[in-house]
């Protein structure tokens, strides 16, 4: 018995793998950060990238109202199938369809939130052991998920000073037989950028030159300022196959009700039969998102009034413009200017805060001083940047960027003609 | 320029192994059905574990109420936490809380459906290369999400004859030092089976000895008819640790609402931060359920009217009885008086219906000749029975059952005193 014993298992269970892998680097950073606010100073968030914390960005009255009357329709409390109802995926595909790039139910497949329609969309068309091509800086979901599913991920370049255009050499420079899938996020966060309609041809042909299919991420799809207009990249490829991935979060300001789509734009028959299924299997694995939110999307995709849609993006431009011009003028500081989407990047000169390690140094410190709270980009793999998110009210944004420049002139130092700069 | 076109890169696009890994048995065997019925009588879908089809089953008003008022208070549209709000997961914990098995909110993962909470479960727990024990028969989904993770599935066997209990010697013997997960389905898909405690005490023995920790799927908890109690694994566990996956979809009946949720039982700290941490991460791949549901939620479970769940069961019950007592009595059936949940199980003495092949077989000939369709249990990796749901309308279940009996009456025969028959 003596021998039994000691014999006898222990407990030692251990999380798998997957879970140690998945990582999620805001979460990394903001929980190292020592984020105590100047007790003299409210508190301003920038960093939250939910446009209806603040209560000033409401959803519409019949987004609300087609959810209610999905309720008293008794019809949406059973399970759909698990890519979605048929009749709300053909509400997507009239919504989205195109000449270009025509849509029908069938191209549609309903997830719970753009969140799961990324992973989807990455776990069809990679595996373990290949790579995936993403921007840098960009949403650092890509990289959670492909790295937990042991994928690898490659991060291209994006270049401020072209209003965060992709460096198209350094993206070809990237692609090898491994690769399986270009990520192309447009509008973007956290730039804020909009691609030009020539632009997204360049990608194209890069993606039809090596024959890689391109999951585009447009959440932040028609975001965009007015003048600058936003073009699908579906409606503008000719033959480079495309998963498009959307939903609700964002321009209908519901995040958190999870409703998101992928939309199947073929091309040449080059996903063919194959990834559809792909997707319809991976998508029994848990099913799609709530059949309330699907009763609703009819409504919300064609009851919204247009007013809705542009006074989001007039508050939005508004801010955007209020916080770039601030910005503009403070020593020390370059910011980009965005077109679209809810954010805008800030280029941190070091040199000239040399009492700083890092943009996360410099965010830190910001918060202790100025109660300001910028998501340092090193959360997006791009040191020596901020994040601003510009969906907050009018007074906070320009309260904002009063303290802002107040901090920046108390740590600025113009750089000294040293020799050992190397910028000289 | 030849040369150059015959480097040229083609599509190749292929579906990952994942995708092509995640396979759905009740699809491939149902797909594969020639299900055409009898023209001259309605179909009776007695195949669909969805208790919302036939209307007779409607969720309450209360229910719905909730919903209404999550939408109306507008505090539900953001983001919430990747596990949900601490409210919303306070009130879970207090509505399954009890002196043996005490729950904080911070012990509750909410999620997209039981099936996530299942998914999640699963992934924190086992890594590839890895096994776990399910239940044979038992639900198709934890075999789909296992080997689409390269987890090896281990299936243990169930009596008929004993109530469907566990077979614990065979389950004893497949353990080995790769086994991270024992899954245990109580009230049972697809056996509508309910465990004594004392059943459940000596399946917390097996696991305790081998100090494997058990994923209790209790989406049916409380389904269970007057007189037999149900017990939760995590109520009568005094070392063995347990992730207990529920939702709202079978007892609330809005499977489509997609509300699931994990409760973490530790014991003696077996899993200890690491598991809770692996679940947080995993919870943010995708994020969880639809807020307004989340908003709903105290709500649903608070103010849910006793009256509403125990119409539910006596439906269900008097169903089973009806179909248990009709089948019981027809040649060649071996019905199992089931106890919970919304499922019974019919065993088929095949020797009785040598025209047939298979449960498969048939199940096919009762839609072709009856228009009543089951579901084999092949699907559920148990030849020669097939599972009836019980929540179809009264009509229904008697018009069935006499067809049922009127198919088996046609192709049923004696058996022969026949040497070669190995029952003799
Ligand atoms: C670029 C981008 N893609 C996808 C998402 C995820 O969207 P959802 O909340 O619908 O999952 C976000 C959310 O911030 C995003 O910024
Ligand atoms: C035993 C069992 N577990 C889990 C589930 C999945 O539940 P949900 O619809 O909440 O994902 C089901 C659904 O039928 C089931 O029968």
């Amino acid at each position: 018995p003596a021998e039994q014993k000691a014999r006898k298992p222990r407990w030692n269970i251990r999380a798998s793998e997957m879970s140690r892998n998945t990582l999620n680097p805001i979460r990394a950073i903001v929980d190292c950060m020592k984020l105590t606010p100047n007790p003299d100073k409210p508190m301003i968030a920038l960093s939250i990238g939910d446009p209806t914390v603040f209560g000033n960005l409401p959803t519409d009255e019949n987004v609300l109202q087609a959810m209610k009357n999905a309720i008293d329709s008794h019809k949406y409390n059973g399970y759909a199938p698990s890519v979605g109802y048929m009749q709300s995926r053909e509400s997507v595909a009239k919504f989205y369809s195109c000449p270009e790039a025509p849509l029908e139910g069938k191209d549609v497949i309903l997830t719970s939130g753009c969140s799961q329609a990324i992973d989807l969309a990455i776990s069809v068309l990679c595996n373990p052991g290949q790579n995936i091509l993403a921007p840098c800086p960009g949403f650092s979901l890509y990289k959670t998920l492909a790295v937990s599913l042991g994928i690898q991920v490659k991060l291209y370049n994006l270049q401020p000073e072209k209003c965060w255009e992709i460096d198209l050499h350094h993206l070809e420079s990237l692609i090898d037989e491994k690769t399986t899938c270009l990520i192309v996020n447009n509008p973007s966060n956290p730039c804020g950028s909009v691609y030009s309609k020539e632009h997204l041809q360049q990608i194209l042909a890069v993606a039809s030159r090596h024959c890689i299919p391109i999951l585009a991420d447009e959440i932040y799809a028609d975001m965009v300022f007015p003048g600058c207009g936003f073009h699908s990249l579906a409606a503008l490829s000719t033959d480079v196959p495309i998963l498009s991935c959307g939903g609700l979060a964002k321009r209908w300001l519901v995040p958190g009700w999870r409703m998101g789509w992928i939309l199947i734009h073929d091309r040449a028959q080059a996903f063919g039969p194959e990834i559809r299924e792909g997707l319809v299997k991976l998508s029994q694995r848990i099913l799609g998102p709530c059949t309330i939110v699907q009763g609703a999307l009819d409504c919300i995709l064609n009851n919204t009034p247009q007013d809705f849609y542009s006074n989001t993006i007039s508050l939005i431009q508004s801010n955007s413009q209020i916080c770039y011009n601030a910005l503009s003028t403070i020593p020390g500081l370059s910011p980009v200017k965005p077109s679209g989407a809810m954010y805008l990047m800030v280029g941190i000169e070091m040199k000239h805060f040399p009492s700083f390690q890092s943009d996360v140094d410099f965010t830190e410190r910001l918060v202790t001083e100025q109660s300001v709270f910028c998501l340092p980009a090193t959360a997006f793999d791009y040191p020596n940047f901020f994040r601003i998110v510009v969906t907050v009210p009018q007074h906070m944004m320009v309260e904002a960027c009063g303290r802002i420049r107040e901090f920046c002139q108390a740590h600025y130092c113009p750089s000294s003609p040293d020799r050992n700069d190397l910028d000289q």
